[in-house]
């Protein structure tokens, strides 16, 4: 059997494998965020010609049905068919990301008090011919050297000893030594022949659930020389770390994990060293951070006890590794650095964002964010580190919303409800017709109904408001947007699903605050990190009470500041240091387990919330 | 084109490849010693039928080329050709060697003062499984178990997290550590699930130029549980150090050199633990022994400055390398430790050999000589360790002798002349017609001519002493055996060739003794070590001037002391500790550009010697 796709292109299709795995096997990939389950609704087909076979139409609308879509993770091919992919359901290689700029990046340095002391080093030496009466074999020659330049505890490990007598003949007894610190010991990774000390480029990786950046940076003056970015492949295994735990446990598929995101990397690497003509030679570091989650993926590690009581990693900090070992295509012995992980849901990626932030070392007290697949926090400052994770839901990712999509082209990323007409004005990604709404978009929208009368304070939609709410296969919904035939609705689900998430980050703020005995007055700032914290509407986001009312200077939006730690760490080794501190430091707070938490939950599940003299702010507006 | 071999079985040949090149490409070996140029004269096989082409009949008597015989190496088939390998062109793959015995070996360890304290250890650990109170990850779980038992340095690699989470949990948290020890700092090499304490192996090995020897060891009680040899396959790439650098650096065939040794090692790992049903699992450990060049080859380390002035290797002591970056078929994480060399020709053989005769921790000053295929010796006592490397030539194994042999079945190992008759009384190895004469029957056949009268002293044949004594193709030669038209002679290159041997060997005891202010009245004893040595007619070695004339008992035969040093310190941490102290200790004298070694060994070109009061005994005998 055949599927003709919209290209024209044509595929095998097998007895018995869905549309969905006919299409994997392939290499096209459609969103699916329950992996193919039929729970999500996500990878939504028109089947154009031929018979199909359907398991399933959940999440369907019979107008939908009646225009020939289909859930490709359910519906079975029993001919040759032709389909089409709706541009929503495909996934797409570029992102909407958080771009670094070079002079930003190094004033960021600048700001950190460090020297460019990149975590690797490279050391030119000259060493003395061997004669008859000096002939000590090369190894010792060369420790002899490193003695005298009081570095005699340099280990020169056995994979060094290959083509040592080649390299240090080639050039006439020239030699620059690749070096790495790790664990308190200094070693030595490659031996080049000849002055090789410059170029040198390091390698910084933000490996999150739904997007990969990779910052190419000259080690040698911390410019950036490019930025790479790329959807994690792994979607097609789930979107949020849960899904992607089960699947690699319950489906055994660590190993093809860990070669989706290994292959995502050396994609975005290789494309952009040869756009800079850079040679794989002159990598000499790779810094990575990540949730605990794909940091497991990313090293091939089991990742099923994390999800289990009482959440467990295999390790916070990772000793050092090497891009042989891992399949990264540089040179096999560039060293690999982790940012280290807490605990189970708070990783090296928000270890890092605390590092750029430099929150750690400010007398203040801070309240850094990171909403991103998952939302974790962390409150302090100095002389206290706090920090939680909770389950902020991919919801705003998309994921467990009728019409949600991610922060690309096509997404409503604004709404305002115009308070007579009560019709929505959209802002769209890229200028285009919608195709879903995305985070920012839900929290403009569900706020502006809530003033618009449209929600009440429960979250329930009020039918007599409008006439654009109406009756749905999934209960009351209202009508966004609706053009050329395609609409966009939030549906009561969808509504009970965003205020669960906000609650949870609202009760998560408020726990952490409480449990240190602080209260919303003591904090000075508020960092909000992550992909989707720059186009987050902050008036709105307090209308919604997800986050507190409190001065509006406060906040403070750091963008991808996983990325710009281990942009930080590549080049400082004291950087690297104050990263393994803070991990260090770090206290946890299993929010999972918290009555407090429970509690400041169930008082969240209203707009904005149980206790409206919290948010003076919204307060005023109402009565105003 | 095909080739019939003796068996019937059916090559084949393609134009252009000699036979030579066509049996090697079949892997069927022949003896080889210049590695395919046509100088050796070995690898001689008889054209049976068909037609060929010789480029080169040297080394062939008319009478030989005119029953057929051919140098394979030299000869192309034109055609459909059918071929006899003779018995003494074969390489077999049994060889004559020292055979470790439990009982002894374990005696040497006690002999030692050591207690079985093997340089890789296994730890038993329980761990308290995590609770929500105690949820620190798996790594830090098993690093702080390691602190509380007072072992917080010992380092876990990256690899060993690899299945950390499942090896944890399938035994209840009871776990096992592989660990070894290197440069000072303790390393985790494996961890398995459970009690795996015992049982435990090592497997020691002794890689000669000519013989590999595998011991397997029980860990738990020091027992050899079994024994395997076989030839070293390197054999077919020459058949001493010196045509193997030649052919690694010229023919660029290092790593197919490597791939040779390895397969060996491989073969006889594979067939004794098979036989013990011993799981590779088990074995924690491999130490190794062998000459620099071997040393090279083995770990793929290119070996060409070794034979160019100044004479240099890659590393005296070798980093600490894992079974799995060599390609031996253990566990890959199996640690492998290498016994240091001391300079270009002085290796691990030798350092091991010491050890194992412990003269280096007595008062009384000893010499330790150990002619294999080359001749290394070392001079010294506790507080002093001289050693001295020269090219006893591999004539003694059967290099550049027309009718020499290794000392395997159908070698000549002994000879007496029949001081009337002057007809030769020859003992073969193993009862069987002799095929050629290996080097203990040398320095009989040598000794023996020239207290018949057939040599003088200047190593010069006397024409008129015996009708043996005949013309040949190389000038005169001595015909020892002659048995159904197959001759076995001594040609004047022959003896010329042995001469030299001795006097090489003599003249190195002699410098060294010399150069540290000593007579031989100061030597306590002789260890004689190697496969060689053991068949030493000592009398006929004095005799020949190869040896000094001192008294017999004196003389202590060790056999393979190198692996018995390698067994002692696969045994014991102390035993490696004080191989790593030997090899520092020993100074290396440069005898090949040393007048006084030139000077003695132009003396010692006469038999026994220029200075005849320096051999009493045989001054006796001659009188007598």
């Amino acid at each position: 059997m055949k599927i003709t796709l919209p290209s024209g292109k044509i595929i095998t299709a097998s007895a018995g494998l869905s549309i969905l795995e006919s299409l994997n096997q392939a290499e096209v990939y459609l969103t699916a965020s329950c992996s193919g389950k039929g729970t999500c609704g996500k990878c939504r087909i028109i089947i154009k010609d031929g018979k199909t076979k359907s398991l399933s139409r959940m999440k369907l609308t019979q107008e939908e049905i009646e225009k020939g879509f289909a859930l490709a993770c359910r519906t079975f091919p029993e001919g040759d068919i032709s389909i089409d992919i709706p541009k929503e359901s495909a996934l797409t290689v570029e992102g909407r990301i958080a771009t670094g700029k070079s002079k930003d990046l190094q004033e960021l340095l600048r700001s950190m008090n460090t020297e460019i002391e990149p975590i690797t080093g490279r050391l030119y030496m000259k060493l003395p011919p061997p004669t008859l009466d000096d002939n000590i074999s090369d190894l010792e020659r060369l420790k002899r050297a490193l003695s005298s330049e009081g570095l005699g505890c340099l280990r020169v490990p056995f994979r060094s000893l290959k083509n040592l007598a080649d390299i240090l003949r080639a050039k006439d007894w020239e030699i620059t030594l690749c070096t790495i610190q790790s664990e308190g010991c200094e070693e030595v990774t490659n031996i080049l022949s000849g002055d090789r000390t410059t170029p040198r480029y390091g390698v910084a990786i933000d490996i999150g659930t739904t997007t990969l950046v990779v910052y190419l940076i000259d080690l040698t003056n911390g410019s950036l020389i490019d930025i790479a970015s790329t959807y994690n492949s792994q979607i097609k295994f789930g979107d949020d770390v849960i899904t992607r735990i089960v699947y690699a446990t319950e489906q055994n598929e660590l190993a093809a994990m860990q070669n989706t995101v290994i292959s995502d990397i050396n994609m975005m690497i290789s494309l952009i060293t040869q756009k800079h003509k850079i040679n794989m030679d002159t990598v000499d570091s790779i810094v990575i951070a990540g949730n605990p989650t794909m940091t497991h993926l990313f090293f091939g590690l089991n990742p099923a006890a994390i999800r289990e009581e009482p959440y467990i990693l295999t390790a916070n900090s990772f000793p050092l590794s090497f891009a042989g070992e891992l399949g990264i295509n540089v040179r096999p012995d560039t060293p690999l650095y982790s940012l280290p992980s807490v605990a189970s849901y708070v990783g090296g990626d928000i270890v890092s964002g605390v590092l750029a932030s430099g929150l750690h070392k400010k007398e203040e007290l801070s309240f850094f964010m990171d909403i991103g697949t998952n939302g974790e926090m962390v409150l302090g400052n100095s002389e206290l580190l706090v920090t939680a994770a909770c389950s902020a839901g991919p919801c705003f990712e998309g994921s467990g919303i009728r019409h949600g999509m991610r922060a690309t082209e096509g997404a409503i990323e604004d709404v305002k409800i115009n308070r007579s007409s009560l019709k929505p004005e959209i802002k769209v990604i890229g200028g285009v017709s919608p195709m879903g709404i995305c985070g920012s978009g839900m929290i403009d929208a569900i706020s502006e109904m809530f003033l618009a009368g449209i929600l009440d304070s429960k979250g329930a939609l009020r039918k007599e408001a409008s006439d654009r709410v109406r009756e749905g296969a999934d209960g009351l919904e209202f009508l966004i947007h609706s053009e050329g035939g395609k609409e966009i609705t939030l549906t009561t689900p969808d509504i009970e699903n965003i205020i669960r998430a906000k609650a949870a980050i609202y009760a998560a703020f408020t726990t952490m605050i409480k449990e240190v005995g602080f209260t919303f007055d003591d904090i000075s700032r508020v960092y909000i990190a992550g992909g989707f914290g720059q186009f987050l509407d902050i008036e709105k986001a307090v209308i919604l009470g997800m986050i507190p009312d409190i001065p509006r200077e406060k906040f403070i939006f750091l963008g991808n500041s996983s990325i710009k730690g281990a942009y930080l760490c590549t080049l400082s080794q004291k950087m690297r240091a104050e990263a393994e501190e803070i991990a260090k430091r770090m206290t946890y707070l299993e929010l999972s387990v918290s009555r407090s938490f429970m509690d400041e939950f169930m008082s969240g599940l209203f707009i904005p919330h149980t206790e409206m003299n919290n948010f003076p702010s919204v307060k005023a507006l109402m009565e105003s």
